[in-house]
């Protein structure tokens, strides 16, 4: 397996937790845990697909990725009333996805010969977008928006830090390991020590 | 007129009438209504077609299905004030509506000879995702998610059986009306009956 | 720069200034901003060239359009507490967009010499689905679907206008100049004078 499809394979599973854990705090039926999996677990990485016209999408030429989403549906369906706080769980399996599908994403694109921009934008945007048409399906306020945390932030910087690096070594595992651990560091710093940025104040508005 | 085309016509015309119900109970004017109808007709095909990489994408190859989705608001907003529970008629044309996109996505995975899994998946969203985006949209509770009903499971279920009849049978009719009505009766018996499956149970969550 | 990259450009900032609007009420960081904005501002654009199957889409062949989303992210992140009221400033940047947004579109359709409903079609998706898709991701009402008011209608009109006056004008500018001007028209008069269709009146629903 080569390490983009490593990459793919796994963010796909992590985020079809996040996605069947959300499902359970909804009591949805089995079928429900799956279509949700799926959903998260693939939407970013389609949407990245569709935007780059890789053809075809990964999860139809490979449909294997279904079978991983739907296996993490599974065990969270038999398993989620152990986790003693499923919304603890949920968070931190949300920032493993995320350090996970912004290297995918990342890689990807710098396979393709993109611009640097371009890169960074499709590193984003696939750690972000999953988790986003989760919460927005699901009528969740999005965790990619959430007040005063870091997220877009963290997969920006992280997809950044691999379009810098990518010229620069002759290794390929390096760029997108350091993406990884810059996103999870900046994500895990903001949920367990408050880091954020400051965010726009206004005076009482009179809107 | 080929069986395909004429699934797809006739299921940008029934979820259209659904979207119409919608845009009533909402309020809207006579383009808001054609509006909403038109991203719940040709909203899951269009996904579908993106996903495949059909191009055009079938209503701007046709844009009479877009004549079509209009003439079903018109129809709605002007004879709507006359159905005693315009919430049951919306119910039971999305549950028509299903049963007929299911067949529809099907079927042109079928002709574009994709393996059966992925064929399963188009008939599943071009049939669900319609709906889904006609309720997240107007930001009702999706239809496809509510909790102890069968929506997703009996496309699931029907696009599956075409799946699996497909290759045993001559006739390309056989397995899409099979598929129709298996969709159709598991909608209808949740609907009406109250089938489901078991949903997710947790201890009280400590969330 | 040609025309449409100019009406690319003008909608890009407008709709990116309104979706830092949105983003300033809700209090987010200047990250937040720039998706917010980014989001809204090449939403539109990038459906329709999906649709249409331009590859590659426009903001991955000139990345300089997302600098200037973000440029228009910065601005309001550093100037919006000294309007005296934000939701006045959003409302009418909005129309503004539109009036823009529309044409690009329009024009794009027609250049790649599609059939006057899909031209039609592309102008007016291509003007409300970045503020649409902003609405819901960040889970206000959305403005499309406003109770009586005309905005889509306004998009519609306005796209209409230019499809049926660019075949017997020799300058490309003109049916582009009347679309902007039919489509702020109608959407200014909604705003300022209350003009509205009918909208759809039922007796009190039993639903």
């Amino acid at each position: 397996m080569t390490l983009l499809a490593f990459l793919d394979y796994a963010s796909v599973f992590i985020f079809a937790l996040t996605g069947a854990l959300v499902a359970s705090r909804k009591q949805l039926d089995l079928v429900g845990f799956a279509f949700v999996a799926c959903l998260t677990a693939v939407g970013g990485g389609t949407l990245r697909d569709v935007l780059l016209d890789r053809n075809p999408i990964f999860w139809i030429a490979q449909p294997a990725y279904i079978g991983v989403a739907c296996a993490a549906a599974l065990i969270v369906f038999l398993t989620a009333h152990r986790f003693e706080s499923r919304l603890k769980a949920l968070i931190w399996l949300d920032s493993l996805a995320l350090a996970v599908a912004v290297p995918a994403g990342t890689g990807v694109a710098l396979a393709l010969g993109q611009p640097v921009l371009v890169v960074v934008l499709m590193g984003t945007i696939t750690g972000c977008m999953g988790g986003l048409l989760r919460d927005v399906v699901l009528d969740d306020v999005p965790t990619v928006l959430k007040q005063g945390e870091l997220y877009v932030t963290a997969a920006f910087a992280g997809a950044t830090v691999a379009a810098f690096l990518a010229p620069h070594v002759v290794h390929p595992l390096l760029p997108l390991a350091a993406c990884a651990g810059v996103t999870w560091a900046l994500r895990a710093g903001s949920l367990a020590f408050g880091w954020k940025l400051p965010v726009y104040k206004s005076r009482p508005p009179r809107v």
